[in-house]
């Protein structure tokens, strides 16, 4: 069987190091690896819509800033499908057919919309595409025959509910989709960043965002006055680590290399964190550390993405024809969808011949 | 503007004579009067498949029986255009985008899928699709550009829910879709009619209904067994008109000329009524009249439908034509729709032009 991926991002914003981290790294590393024989990369604009309904111009805007962060990052239309969900209306078919499938309570229970409806504020007032979008999201999956969606842990209950549609789909309808696997990063801890200002997550509306797309300029002040350990005043005060934003950022960035070409009084990190554990090491001496090691991560993705800011047209264009490709592909599984259900009923000679013989033994 | 009607039924099953009385028989005059630029009728097998997911097969045989009850009653493909709802694809992406126009406790509210939903005594494990059909129906309604619903006062609130998603489109992103009536009976009293078991509701599971496609027999056979008033016990005793099966038909079927022909003794149904109730009146008498009225209005009906079986694959060919027609009305109301949200990306010129306008002034 081939081996297939699919993932994507709401396009409501540029991407971030906390994306780039938790999916984005891995993302092209899957890609290069040449293990799949094909990646669907989404950028996920109807899903977005889903609790973005009256603001459908940041959705638009948003798309060419998700793939510029997409290609800069060396995710590479070759080898990877790009496309726009909304693109697709394939997806909203299949989206239909599951929702047959699924109870209203068991997508109560879904701890993931759970979280997300909290997050969000919503709770008495949701909107329905956002209280149902596991099953769109399982819809987008299923398109593609993907086996192997790679996601964070907080994401596992999606999976779960699409390979419950896919047990469903399959039992009533007889052997039709594909069910799918949940690829968890093997290290989770160095995969979730905090925001600059130590909130457990990074959202554009607290400002504590380290973007991809952002100047050497701006990132080195980001970094600067990041938030550490509130209790390490002096420099001979001892800092804690854990949960310190700086720290989880260089477990997420440096290596040992970075150390040689910067802070040559130490090996590692670990001998790092020993002496900022034990007091003597300042905060502005880790920040500069730190800052070195993101600039040398992200100086290469932001050079591509200024000679990708002079293509625009040419990046729509990659978008236009990942979507082709991608519409392909869904068509294909939901012309399998339909036979499978009995719905294509005009290809469907057997139907009519079967119906015509009855009548005439009335 | 024109005037456009959209309606249709869920092909669970033949068409009896509470569809006929209730809407087929109205919707046959609607077409015939020449008010309606356009009528399109709908199979609504999609929408049966919301609480039939486990059974496509009882869908998938009924759109022939429907469109030969169809048929037969009069509606004709040369002024209305008869299609099959899963047929037109352009419905569900138009549902998907409309479920983030209302709120979970918006659908929670409706008062017909409150009821619904007791009826088939879903409570708890309430499939998706069948909590949020009211959306797919505005989709359908509105996909049609319908002015005009023709539904019974119980189907209100769907209309009702249709119509503040239109508000709510319009209101978001621009005069877009066109706002439904509903178009009540004049005289909904007649237009209502119970089971032959006295039961308030005909049902197939309670084999209380007379159906379009019964023989004269099978027709007869069940209204001389028909439900009646209990305490009617003697021909001498006065009996009970009201909510009595057998006169609730004859108000729904029964024209003073039938009497010249069928019961000349009687004026019209209200000396037949006064007669009634004042005792020495048997039900027999009554129901072999109720018969006579029916069978007059069921003949040419049957005889037609009779023909009509012999022609199957024609009428799937109509329903096929019919659907071509559908999808291509919604469509273009989709692309209105697409063009209203601005999420037609790559025929948008004006979005690359800016955006990359945008990205050289950066």
């Amino acid at each position: 069987m081939e081996k297939i991926i699919l993932t994507g991002d709401r396009p409501t914003g540029r991407l971030h190091v906390g994306h780039y981290v938790g999916s984005l790294r891995r993302r092209v590393e899957l890609q290069n690896s040449g293990e799949y024989d094909k990646i669907f990369i989404m950028i996920a604009d109807a899903q977005a819509l889903t609790d973005n309904a009256d603001n459908p111009e940041k959705v638009r805007q948003n798309i060419i800033e998700v793939a510029l962060d997409y290609l800069s990052c060396g995710l590479d239309p070759e080898k990877s499908t790009l496309f726009i969900q909304s693109q697709v209306p394939e997806l909203t078919e299949l989206s239909f057919f599951y929702m047959n499938l699924v109870t209203v309570s068991r997508l109560q229970r879904n701890p993931t919309v759970k979280s997300e409806i909290q997050m969000r504020n919503f709770e008495a007032s949701i909107p329905v595409g956002f209280f149902t979008y596991p099953i769109s999201q399982a819809a987008d999956i299923t398109a593609f025959k993907a086996t192997t969606v790679p996601v964070g842990d907080d994401q596992l209950p999606m999976i779960e509910q699409c390979r419950e549609i896919v047990h469903k789909f399959n039992s009533v309808y007889g052997d039709t989709l594909v069910m799918p696997k949940a690829l968890i990063p093997e290290n989770e801890s160095c995969c979730r960043l905090p925001g600059t200002d130590g909130k457990a997550k990074m959202s554009k509306s607290l400002g504590n965002c380290i973007y991809l797309s952002d100047s050497e300029e701006e990132v080195q002040k980001k970094i600067m006055s990041m938030f550490t350990d509130p209790n390490h005043l002096k420099v001979s005060d001892p800092g804690e680590v854990e949960g310190n934003p700086v720290f989880i950022y260089l477990d997420a960035f440096c290596k040992d290399e970075h150390f040689e070409r910067y802070l040559p009084d130490y090996k590692n990190l670990d001998e790092l964190k020993a002496h900022y554990s034990r007091g003597g090491l300042g905060d502005v001496k880790v920040k500069r550390f730190l800052n070195s090691v993101i600039q040398e991560e992200l100086a290469p993705i932001r050079a591509r993405r200024k000679e990708l800011e002079k293509q625009i047209p040419e990046i729509y264009e990659i978008l236009r024809k990942g979507s082709i490709v991608a519409k392909e592909a869904a068509a294909e599984t939901l012309a399998e969808v339909k036979a499978a259900m009995k719905i294509n009923y005009f290809d469907d000679m057997e139907l009519i011949q079967e119906q015509a013989e009855r009548f005439r033994q009335l």
